[in-house]
């Protein structure tokens, strides 16, 4: 350990855990000048370029004691780079700023890099640059890029006869989520999945080249992001509850908790399974399963009717 | 005024303020997919993308009353402007995420990205994605792309024997924020200097073009900045006093304040000037003045001197 167990961002100092911090994240091959200049320098081909922000805050999206700082860093990456899997591409680079109060501990800012770094390391990208300025919370700002090898697959192109489907946890998150605010552990499996979600980082690129019409990864919830894909493509989108999987343990939550277990996946966001829209009779690809079908109109609805259980949430 | 006057950004919802905001940002023609997917899609040539990211923390970088919404969003994306600038590269897209208290007015957030839009459009960059949340104090997150047609210029690149020269206004900022400091309005001018930086957004790649050896843009401090330069170059640095020019609001101000004009020149951040190198000999571009010389060594000095007055600042 590089600092005092107990040495505080202040007492460190920016300068000193800057320099600590950096030399943690290991630089890709398309990485020409790394942290440390007014801006990193990247090697790109010709092509597109796919870039997408994201802010975390302190008791809103994370609260200490539910997630140790390793976690926050695992799910501060995994919801950027999974914006760029939703396009169908390969993130390679990211930047990173925090924003947190001089009386927090150095040490958690260390492992909250390491888990950052450790995310990132699952599909092969590099922390390029950052930022580090005092706040009265934690504020965590990560903007990722990423690279496209055939057209990005956006939300807009779902068209009436597409088959909707998914692919990735779901539900597992909602169900951490409501086990520790009721002041419970476990079943363990459900809190570790809000704690780290295991995002399918290789289904968005597997669905771009199987032609996948409209994606988007679910940070709402399941049917708020649904909504999303028939808003923007201009469709009605109804799903089919029968073809949900409620895993085991969510069962056990909404007994407990007197809750429909369906409501966890239909509700359930931060899992960052993907949603998307494959034409009538494509193939799916490996993993994913149909859930649903697209039609003309609008909307988003569940066995043919207006779903009346919980939905997703907005941030203020 | 698309809310009612007095509407907080809870009262208008998260997704009416998005829409809103993102009307507010024209797309350019590099953007092929802009706000409102799950990432933004850029086409980019063959070369480099130039990246940097920056935080802005209520309190801290800015104070509700000492600056409106629209400064903070001048300010906000100047500085980041700026970083590119400093490698010799232009800012072609930016994301911005801005986390606030549910009861700030939405007329702040639109304010903010007014300012921020016009900033961007002085040098023709796109805002192509971001992030609104909610959280106790209002933090913003901006990174910026950028592209060089030549080789990027670093920190690193200083030589014994170089020149060591400055453009832009230099320690204005500085003399605003002392003014502010003591409840005062006056010298307008520099109290609209602290509020609205001007970075000098040309000179960047003109440097670059002219065979600048190392650059970095003055946010911390003339010659904390310097210090950087030199740390990163492994040379030492000598300023030049005489060489500085003293803008004259600044001797009004050191005058009712009892500090020494050459301060706010010597210590002062966020005018966002550049700092550069050039080979001995080398013409300078328009607009820059020699202010000291490289040598061999470490830090850095005034008038062949260490400089025991106020430079710099560190953020926790």
């Amino acid at each position: 350990m590089p600092f005092p167990p107990e040495a505080t961002l202040a007492e460190v100092g920016e300068f000193a855990l800057i320099g600590e911090l950096t030399g943690m994240f290991g630089q890709g091959e398309q990485v020409l000048v790394g942290p440390g200049d007014d801006a990193a320098v990247l090697r790109v081909r010709q092509g597109h370029v796919v870039v997408s922000t994201d802010l975390l805050v302190e008791g809103r999206h994370f609260r200490q004691g539910w997630v140790e700082a390793r976690d926050v860093g695992h799910r501060a990456a995994a919801q950027n780079l999974s914006d760029i899997n939703a396009m169908g591409g390969r993130a390679h680079s990211l930047t990173v700023g925090l924003a947190a109060p001089g009386t927090l501990a150095a040490q958690w800012a260390l492992d909250f890099a390491a888990g950052f770094a450790a995310e990132c390391d699952l599909v092969g990208a590099s922390v390029v640059g950052g930022d580090l300025t005092g706040s009265d919370q934690v504020v965590i700002a990560v903007t990722v890029l990423g690279a496209c090898t055939q057209a990005p697959v956006l939300r807009s192109g779902a068209r009436p006869g597409d088959v909707l489907a998914i692919t990735g946890r779901q539900g597992w998150s909602a169900g951490g989520l409501a086990v520790l605010s009721r002041g419970f552990r476990s079943p363990r499996v459900l809190v570790e999945a809000y704690r780290r979600p295991e995002p399918p980082y290789a289904a968005g690129p597997q669905a771009a080249e199987a032609g996948a019409t409209s994606m988007i990864d679910v940070s709402d919830g399941l049917l708020a992001d649904a909504g999303h894909l028939a808003a923007d493509s201009g469709v009605a989108i109804d799903v089919y509850s029968a073809s949900l999987e409620v895993p085991e343990p969510l069962h056990a939550v909404a007994a407990a908790t007197g809750a429909d277990p369906m409501s966890f996946v239909l509700g359930g966001g931060e899992d960052h399974s993907l949603l998307a829209t494959f034409a009538d009779g494509a193939s799916l690809p490996d993993g994913w399963t149909a859930i649903g079908v697209v039609a003309e109109g609008e909307g988003v609805t569940v066995d043919g009717a207006a779903y009346d259980g919980e939905t997703g949430w907005t941030h203020f």
